[in-house]
């Protein structure tokens, strides 16, 4: 099958095309950046040196991609241009596979409330959030997929199957997130310099954050009623990597067998889903260059709450791998093909 | 006036002796540590070279130290080892500032249940608990201080005035704390390896950590009533630094001007008690080297929960800045007296 | 094919369970661990979790090893032990990739003089020293194979040919290698704590760093003369990485361009060796997960010197991935299987 | 004594400004920023939050400044506005410390070579390069002193006094130096951010680097003889600090007592210069924080080389601790006045 990336030049783009290079079942056909036209894929991604193939970045031209042999298409552009490009695409048949917010939440004010105006709300009906151990089993039928965002599958993979299944309460969900730099994209800011992040802890994006959108609208689906969470995101001195750490009262008469047999029974089989044992911690290091969500969870008695904890790769299973991981099941391939 | 550090192998240790011979008012008459007896501080301590005065490890006998004219000792020991050493100082009329967990904690019982048999529960009575900027006056007339520790000081801090005065919900409470390695001592464990805390975040001690017991006891002296929170810690790959984020319900009719209003009467002019602007979130990396508490804090009325947040440097005002702070003030000296 | 790895707790033998498990044509019969006998893979090296395919390890037992239907045995033992299991293993005509030091140095003097007495001397002339690009051709003949190691692989790739063509000299040869903390081993001692090496650059070794003897004797082979070398390895703060930096006068008319054509010549279709061009210097950012050399020189008119620079991950071609390309040029599969 | 600051937004500047708002003998009597005119120093400088005793940014207009009380300016500006801003201080009669380059090279040609044309060449003969434990005796006559860079001070305090006695050769002088991420400024390019810096170590600026002017002027005063050498700088993933390694052929009959004799002639009683016993090497981590250098040397047998190594903090003894230095010693304040 013969792939493109349109906009490959942050982080998470030049995550998925590495994955994609290295893929055994698919081509990559295209890869754009508008900033990085005609340079051969090394020169901008160096880690590809002597491995891109003898690729170079093409133009993001959306009428020309939609017209050629390509079948599918990864968006890895920002909220606005995403839903602009996958027009044409979707017009000429190709399914998309979006990793911008633009798809991710059905609800167009919801939508308008967190991002703006949407440059395509006529799409939303024809799009369907995949989080692929999650979603309904009826998600291929539609041509455009939003794949999740980093914290939002930290937090949703262990917190969903437990809300639908009563384990947890809906009141009082506090999330806090540890995230590595990366997880703010490639953004030449002062506040990103390496001399201002090492040795820096520190909470940021508190009430506002954007991926509250899609993590309170999912929620609302699986536990069949409106959730607020509070979603406190924050930055640690490290590359990659999401250690999420959420709190919530169990429900009455719930405790930690309980919880971890909705957990199996969701997750059996999954290979990209870990079930550590009960007061084993999972870490962002065992996860990084992984496809992985690590999970685990303690009852505190003291308390009635379950602390639940899981880590991740912001730019693997919170990006890139998870997007792969959505084509490999679109496809027919195996699940873990290309993944680690 | 003479003082002595027992007990300086540690961080902690080391950094209250880089801090005593730094200090203009107090001459540093005795540095103790088993292992090192003989060697001079710049051996151990490498950033003391040229800068130790010549002073060398003497042995940890606390008989000789008894009757030497030291007036104040710090103990930077173990637990269990600190209240043995307390007993021949007080019985020779020394001051002691303890920063181990031996007397932070005013309740027998549950000194026992998290740290085992007390080597000296008859002194329980003759310390106190000294957070300088919330402790009761009387704090002085007692020969034994106990420091707090860094991630007690993190939270009693913001929250404790909070509590006193009905800004926040008794109910609900969650912590989660972020420090750097430095947190865990110097432990020369597998899990304390560069190589395996690199590009790592984690979460630890979730149900059991001992700092529990002496956060609960003393938010409940402020609060009046038992008060039990959820307190998640977490390293972070950075050496120093404590960030807490605070989430607990708004109480009805707070908002975060009562709650700054609160903040602003009990720390007004404390000069290591930093108020940022309600959305501007403290950073470890600009408390690091400080004796600062950085604090603030918003109303988030989608959820009804305060959110607060906190920062400040693990071996300072969470450890050896804390205590020579407490020295000062027991000194008549300038509270910021060799601090920064 | 069969292979097993023996003394796989190290992060060298980790790196290599984790290529071997994903490695298409072979399959992984043993890993052996006195320390973990009987543990999943999984729970020794957590970023397996759920890619272990079920190993658990074995015990180190040579005997029962050397009766396996086992073909290949990679050693990832410490020096001594290495030629102590390899003894068995070539009596049962097994092949043997050796990670340690003890069959990388051709005379047993200079080795004795390193390391100690050989545990195998009688087994030296069955062994090879194979760099893939730079080994004599008949190599695969010989049923020793002794990896080199890290940083040598990260000088002589560079300076081997060169000095063969004549275009430096072999007098005042100065390499200062800068390396991540993971090169010294899973050492749990205080100078490897995290909170001691982050923020730190140190030299260490100078003089009598035991890469030296594999070093100069393959220099000596290469230029036809003996060749001594000042090395002066360092320690960064990160995790994985080598980057050298060698300074050699040129010799007599020879200028960057005859310094590239020689490189050419040598690697002209090697996949893991990358040309840069001169000015463009190698980052460890940019080889770190993959088996690359990055290489780049310039000439410096004002010094008459050469400055090469090389940059590799010394956990794959410094150590892991070099033993699997080695496997894979004997077996005749192609060169890359398995690597990046 | 009321001194000022001119430009105080980069990472040196802001050092300069912690250090004299500590410093007992002096007032801070202005410091200036365009880019910050009129906010208070700790909304720009967060480490300085209820430690910047009130004072805010004032605008960089020179003649206002020159006709101030302040007595004494540093000048922490690029090169050229540096020159610029000294024209008017000088006219009016006040001292400087200039951090740039503008006054570093006492050759004009050399300076127009590596920084374009000088905007006050009529100032060099009023200037001089005063490293305070090399500069000859006089310097305090000028009105204005150029302060060493961080790269050259690494390299010239251990070298220079070697070359003067002649303990080693002016041939084949390399000098590797690895420094942290501060020392490139605080610049907002995407070479800079923490993703891309973190685990990673690259050399930059070979051939080219500025400080190689300073540098050979230097050693060509002590040496007294035209000196040439290699000069490889390295970034490392670090805040702050330099370590510095100098490969040097022993002059013949050199050897390691002669070195450490000449060193200690040198630097007897200098407190900022820390000679450690050979064998044991610097380590960045020991100065961060300090205004020393850390020096230590072996002779390599083998070689016939001397192996020196020094670690200094970038921001302290690399700039802003060393101009509050040259300051002390200027006003006949105790040298070690306001540094640790």
């Amino acid at each position: 099958m013969n792939v493109g990336v349109v906009g490959a030049s942050g982080y998470s783009g030049e995550t998925l095309v590495k994955l994609l290079l290295g893929h055994p079942l698919v081509t990559l056909g295209a890869v754009t950046s508008r900033q990085h036209v005609g340079k051969p894929l090394a020169q901008v991604i160096p880690a590809l040196r002597g491995a891109d193939r003898g690729l170079r970045f093409v133009d993001s031209n959306a009428a020309a991609l939609a017209a050629s042999d390509i079948e599918l298409f990864f968006l890895a552009l920002p909220h606005g241009a995403a839903a602009t490009f996958a027009k044409p695409f979707i017009a000429a048949g190709k399914k998309v596979i979006d990793l911008s917010a633009d798809f991710r939440i059905a609800d167009l004010a919801t939508y308008t409330r967190y991002y703006g105006d949407h440059q395509a709300p006529e799409l939303l009906a024809q799009a369907r959030y995949v989080l692929p151990e999650l979603a309904p089993a009826d998600w291929k039928r539609f041509p455009i997929v939003a794949a999740p965002g980093c914290y939002p599958t930290s937090i949703l993979v262990p917190l969903a199957p437990l809300l639908r299944d009563g384990v947890v309460t809906r009141e009082h969900i506090v999330a806090n997130s540890f995230s590595g730099v990366s997880g703010a994209g490639r953004k030449v800011e002062g506040n990103y310099l390496f001399v201002e992040r090492a040795e820096s802890a520190t909470a940021y994006g508190l009430l506002k954050h954007r991926h509250l959108a899609e993590i309170e609208e999912q929620l609302a689906l699986h536990s069949g009623a409106p959730t607020v969470i509070q979603f406190n995101p924050h930055l640690a001195p490290m590359r990659r990597g999401i250690a999420t750490t959420i709190t919530v009262p169990a429900a009455p008469g719930a405790n930690v067998e309980n919880l971890y047999a909705t957990w199996h029974n969701a997750y059996e089989g999954r290979p990209f889903i870990q079930l550590l044992p009960s007061g084993e911690t999972p870490d962002t290091a065992f996860v990084t260059g992984t496809n992985r969500v690590d999970l685990s969870a303690v009852h505190d008695v003291r308390t009635g709450n379950i602390v639940i904890t899981s880590a991740l790769d912001n730019l693997l299973k919170g990006a890139g791998g998870q997007a792969v991981q959505i084509m490999n099941l679109w496809s027919g391939f195996p699940e873990t093909t290309g993944l680690v």
